[in-house]
């Protein structure tokens, strides 16, 4: 894409939401608008960028054999009435209607999603089954903070598992931990699986995926290499103990993001509508149910938070909007800038005909320091610039925005260059 | 996908939304269930159509240069009182919060997209500009009704255009006017474009995008070759008249859903919200807008009005959720069916390593009736059948579903059979 064609544009500075980088930074970028506090527009940058993390997340859920459907936003209040959450759950907006109903706007979907399974699962032979939806939710946050990471309207992936046995819904919890272990891995995430209570349905531990960094509103008890860890509300261990698995390091209190959950619901729901399967026998049994959930737009947040140094973003290849900024300085006369437009073109046109996504800076009448600030700023993972300079030895100059190395490469191993760069 | 792995199973019968052709067969063939009235969950295989719609409405508002974003579904009433409209659209649902805010729930995106679009529009230099997205979409209909085609909540995409002059914006009209024909016909439906009211906003013609089926809420005059038509507001024709552009025809009044609509909103919010340009001369100027919608999960119940038969539904190959069915009848004997489970699984691998999607019958103990009737209720292009008879002499036979054609096809021709149907 053409920087003359986005719709965006950067901003040296944003006056709102100063005490969070994932806002301050996303705001500059362009990548998000704020319309009202918590509550957040994807501009074409950004709405890339969860795309992609969406894309990670969906295959790995498939391959756990889940199934992707979209469940409604608007749910029953009658669905709320009968699990005893109409009147419990303080963050559930309830929306009036000219019928005289009344609608829940879903911040979670157990309400809609234990009737909607229990309709096709009669016996035995139809469990396990799991089911999984990427959404946009909504809470009724009395106070919304911290940019994307905790709004009112965020997109989220919510999976749920359906089970005849506790050794059954035991193994596909781990299976599911291991999936998430690799999502945040592949999003260039080190995210650590915390113990946390297993709220008032289980006398099991829940588990929170943790990324440690400094914009967190968790307290975390972990060490370096650990990639467990308890929370405040179920700690065994205390700050200065030895790490049960790195012996040599001792635990300390960090600040976490918690960017996915686990939990096993057990009977809680099922019980509420009645959701039972016959057995071998023909014998009811109750059906026990987990729930998996990942902030989509929140891990978008996290890896601001995560990655990003003084100049801008640093997007991890996995999830960068574009993999490659093509940058040209301005020529010092009219030849040597036609020659450069030309150059920019056959680039532009040679690295997305092999495949690569390309964010090209065709803007006229720019600083070098303006187009690079730009660049730093939006942080796409490998940089090319071309000048009068670089064309006169036949090369570009690379520059990698992860470590901000950089280098000469004639032209003719610049394709190498970047297929090397992204496989 | 195995139906064994399937979350849904058909139904014979459904109870509800008895009138409406698109619900019974959605509900019957477990592609959606429904919530409330007028809200609907879409499941693993009506998932896959919705996605299947989306793509095609994705690749041609990109091609018109259209920039994808997602804006927020809560809205700040404060710009639904700047344009005036918080009181007069009575089907705009009203949020209340802990925070004593109300909130609109997005039925459209004028009140967000102007101010956002503003934000980056400086000069003459950045118009014309249009971005566009796909969403789930809220009103508070009195009355929901027709299954998917008119609901409380529905996916929609709507796309909006920023220019100078009118000249301008009437270029960009007729594009994507083209365009709006290529998404229809790509899903496999005629629409016609309609010449209705442009409403207080304009005193021109507003077009909408409608499909004739019986289940259609709006009259048309039209002829069956004019891909054009005129609406009850709007008629200058009348029934009987030479249609204008195929002259051997003459105009009646028809039944139709309209499954997109394009308008020139001219200045009308703009003007709300201050927006304007800088022109070459320094002066400021207002700025011309245009708004395309299309609605995604109306298109999928008109493709299910316009392609059914009394068997079911008969989905055109761009949007089926699996291009092939694939059925193996039982086998007499232990050996028999040994056997073709056995070549079963063989041709499920090579069809979806050939790149095909594949729905496999692998349910054991139903009779061939029920199975082929599974397979033209779920209505994929191509029905694969493999039995005792067929593998006798090395054969399969195929079904087309739309024109029930069958044949027998040699094995080792049935890949280029495939290969051939499906390009």
């Amino acid at each position: 894409m053409r920087l003359t064609s986005l719709l965006t544009k950067t901003q040296k500075t944003v006056s709102q939401e100063a005490e969070s980088i994932n806002a301050q930074l996303l705001l500059r970028g362009g990548f998000v608008r704020q319309e009202m506090a918590g509550v957040y527009s994807w501009l074409p940058l950004g709405l890339r960028v969860l795309r992609n993390v969406e894309r990670i997340v969906r295959e790995e859920m498939d391959a756990l054999g889940s199934q992707e459907l979209l469940m409604s936003a608007l749910q029953p209040k009658e669905a709320w009435v009968q699990t005893g959450r109409w009147d419990t759950v303080d963050v559930l907006f309830k929306v009036p209607s000219q019928t005289k109903k009344e609608y829940a706007l879903g911040c979670t979907h157990e309400e809609i999603v234990t009737p909607l399974v229990q309709a096709f699962v009669k016996s035995y032979k139809d469990l396990p089954t799991s089911v999984y939806q990427i959404q946009t939710k909504f809470r009724d946050e009395l106070r919304a903070k911290s940019g994307v990471l905790r709004g009112r309207e965020f997109v989220m992936k919510d999976m749920y598992s359906f089970h005849r046995t506790q050794a059954d819904l035991d193994a596909y919890y781990a299976r599911v931990s291991d999936a998430y272990f690799r999502v945040f891995a592949r999003c260039g995430l080190q995210a650590k699986s915390v113990e946390a209570s297993g709220g008032a349905f289980s006398d099991k531990f829940s588990h929170e995926f943790q990324v440690l960094t400094n914009a967190g509103e968790d307290r975390i008890l972990t060490s370096p290499s650990w990639n467990r860890g308890q929370n405040e509300e179920v700690a065994t261990l205390k700050e200065g103990d030895a790490c049960p698995d790195h012996p040599t390091e001792t635990l300390s209190w960090q600040k976490g993001v918690e960017v996915g959950n686990i939990f096993q619901l057990g009977t809680r729901f099922s019980e509420a509508f009645g959701m039972t399967y016959l057995d071998e026998q023909g014998e009811r049994q109750p059906v026990l149910m987990g729930c998996y959930g990942i902030g989509i737009s929140r891990v978008v947040g996290t890896i601001v938070e995560a990655c990003h140094d003084e100049r801008g973003i640093v997007w991890p290849k996995s999830v960068a909007p574009f993999q490659i900024h093509l940058v040209g300085l301005s020529g010092k006369t009219d030849e040597a800038q036609a020659a450069l437009n030309a150059q920019m073109q056959e680039w532009y046109d040679a690295l997305t005909s092999a495949g690569f996504s390309v964010l090209m800076d065709d803007r006229a009448g720019l600083s070098a320091g303006e187009r690079l600030a730009d660049a730093d700023l939006l942080g796409m993972p490998l940089r090319i610039l071309l000048s009068e300079k670089t064309l006169a030895v036949a090369s570009a100059e690379v520059q990698w925005r992860q470590d901000r190395r950089s280098e000469m490469v004639l032209l003719d191993a610049l394709l190498d260059l970047c297929k090397a760069s992204f496989t």
